[in-house]
């Protein structure tokens, strides 16, 4: 392989360690073969007296890895827009590969970092943005290569599979989930990202792009995140054979993409509904293969790492090759109409237990064309009872709609927030 | 691109019928860009009479393609040891990469074929040999490259698994579950190569070689096949929270590889217990990623050609580079010795239901050194019952011993096939 490719690592936090040693131990094997010519001559840190392992190697100027000539391969493991977004553009702007798991610059700064990739005529590799170590952007772009995509269902975010996991098998209730989940490490201290949504939105965002050759941004994602969750919506969704999932999805309408992240029931035996605790999958629907699942650990420091180490390796190759993939940086996705848009969701209303009350409900669904496809009524003490209703498909603007109408009724006490009903998006048909 | 890559395929079957039609597909998608380049200008068939859409392209004799300069690809879709491995060695000598669903020869003929890749200096590409359109072969070697592989843990064959999924779910018994199988078109009319284990046993050497970077023949693959299933064996399976499945796994010991394919009890909650019916599921475990799971479709006309159609992809781009990925053709697989190969097994045994019958198996187990995990007894007509016993780990070879002692036992009328109790070939370890 000639001599060395030279590294230049920028961030030595869990994922960097665990990158370091994973190809460090990737050296030592003995079938490695390859490995050995890569060698991380800089780390960027702001600490170095935290870091003495590396002590020689450690720099706090990112400017001693952007300007080594020798350096070609950036990793990006500082996470966070800034610094990260202006170094990686430097780095690529230099010519020097970019490895990252960085998915909020690839999400919302990805077009003009494509765009430094394609003037720098070199990589920028991003594998581990999504699902950590699930080879699952590769196996969009390289084995489902010449499919065409119809649609993306995904369990994106282990910090609210973990929380809806523990809510469905052992009945806590949200708040408790959320806790047991930060005592775990697996939810920050203010976990909004996580739980609103913006988490499992940009990663979507990222694999929609890959999916449908298109610049998708995190601003083209419809967000419901799972705050208002409860016990009652669990157990109502297991009574009729449906786990609740955070399902981020993308998929082909007739008039352009609907790319969203919801709560979801999902059939019991959907392969995705298996998904549980900290794990990710991604399940495609695609012509000619039809359907196919990508599964493992969505988060963490050595799944991240093996993402990245096999990138390094990637860019390595295609360094000495003198490729680079080029992605998509031209075209902006085209969205569904939000009347194109339809579905089926569930609601949970507290109401007053009183003669008419279903009436009302039933009359401001009507005056928006919805039509009711069940509706169960459990008492609560007091004079309420809660209403689980879920209505046939429809536009989702009018069942929107319908839901503020709901919302303003004298009998309706509060609305949970709703939950989409699975559906295929788009049958596999042969030609 | 430059001139439009010449493709010779070489059979027209339910495959090469449906990548003739996927290829078509991609190249009229406006999304295609680099497929338009891509041309299909001879087929090798037997009977061209019955292909008469692709009349002109038609051809009885492999010259027309192996001799023709302007063809660079071989899509080699015939199926069966032979004219099929003649001919991509003669394809790959002349410098034309070859990519091919064929199984039997990837497995079979491996080394000839990846050290004639290697003497043309041009791409061999078998992504179709093992689960279809799954994109399990790139997934390992670019997906996973750099990690460090423990087990592989596959349902590898779509026939064994529809039979034993309709056993499970609907308490079929196994010959009714076969004799529909022939029915829905999944299993061949002599369906010894599939129940025997057979077909499972090349995919399996072929991940393997994949996995482990060295050579794995079928003949390294101790093989048990499913014939002998019966209802009681399921029933019995369910009530321990166990699903049979037909495994075919590899894994690293410390002194060498164990690779087998056998009827196996999954736990209920483990991911690979899902995959039901004709679907395929690949289960990894390694280090540093943890554990994956990669899940599809696992034949037919369409997801095969989704692989074909992604390796011809590949194979023009890697054409363009003057690229070729070069496969294990060295170093023979390392097996573990018999007697270092430990599991758990559980039997069932028809005996006569009178004092003393346990006690003559017990101690013949004990002759052996095996200790009994758990034993159940279910009367039958008569003077017989069937008794259910697990043993508590143990060497491989100790296990089989036992079994053939018990078997001359004159209390035991008949015996099932021991089916493996599943475990986590090696614990995940963070370094």
């Amino acid at each position: 392989m000639g001599q060395a490719i030279k590294v230049g690592l920028m961030g030595l936090g869990t994922v960097g360690n665990a990158f370091a040693k994973a190809l460090s131990q990737f050296q030592s094997d003995s079938h490695s073969g390859g490995g050995k010519a890569i060698e991380i001559k800089k780390i960027l840190v702001r600490h170095p007296d935290r870091h003495l392992d590396y002590h020689s190697r450690l720099t706090t100027d990112a400017k001693d890895i952007l300007d080594d000539p020798e350096i070609s391969v950036v990793v990006e493991l500082m996470g966070g827009m800034e610094p990260a977004r202006s170094l990686m553009l430097a780095a690529l702007k230099r010519g020097k590969a970019v490895v990252t798991a960085n998915k909020e610059v690839v999400s919302h700064a990805g077009l003009e970092i494509f765009q430094a990739s394609h003037t720098g005529r070199v990589g920028i590799y991003f594998e581990a943005s999504v699902g950590a170590g699930i080879p699952v952007i590769q196996g969009i772009r390289r084995g489902l290569a010449g499919n065409r995509i119809y649609s993306i269902t995904g369990v994106v975010n282990g910090t609210t599979n973990y929380i809806l996991s523990r809510m469905t098998q052992d009945g806590l209730e949200f708040s408790s989930a959320l806790r047991e989940a930060q005592r775990e490490g697996l939810a920050e201290a203010d976990p909004t990202d996580d739980i609103a949504g913006y988490d499992a939105r940009r990663k979507i965002a990222i694999l929609a792009t890959m999916a449908f050759s298109t610049w998708v941004s995190p601003e083209d994602v419809q967000v419901d995140g799972i705050a208002g969750i409860t016990q009652d919506d669990i157990a109502y969704g297991l009574s009729q054979g449906w786990v609740l999932k955070l399902i981020a999805t993308a998929r082909r309408l007739q008039d352009g993409m609907e790319i969203s992240v919801r709560p979801t029931f999902l059939p019991q035996n959907h392969p995705v509904a298996h998904v549980t605790g900290a794990y990710n999958a991604i399940w495609i629907e695609a012509e000619p293969v039809g359907n196919v699942m990508y599964y493992g650990l969505g988060a963490g420091g050595y799944p991240t790492a093996s993402a990245i180490l096999s990138d390094v390796l990637q860019a390595t190759k295609d360094l000495i090759k003198h490729h680079y993939e080029s992605w998509p940086i031209e075209r902006h996705v085209k969205l569904s109409g939000p009347d194109k848009t339809r579905g089926m969701s569930y609601w949970r209303l507290e109401v007053l237990d009183r003669p008419g009350t279903l009436a009302d409900v039933a009359t401001a669904l009507a005056q928006h064309g919805l039509s009711l496809r069940s509706v169960y009524q459990k008492p609560l003490s007091g004079d309420r009872a809660l209403l689980f209703l879920v209505h046939h498909e429809c536009a989702e603007h009018l069942w929107r709609m319908a839901r503020a109408s709901v919302a303003q009724l004298p009998v309706v006490e509060h609305m949970g927030i709703p939950v989409s009903i699975w559906e295929s998006g788009q049958e596999f048909r042969e030609w």
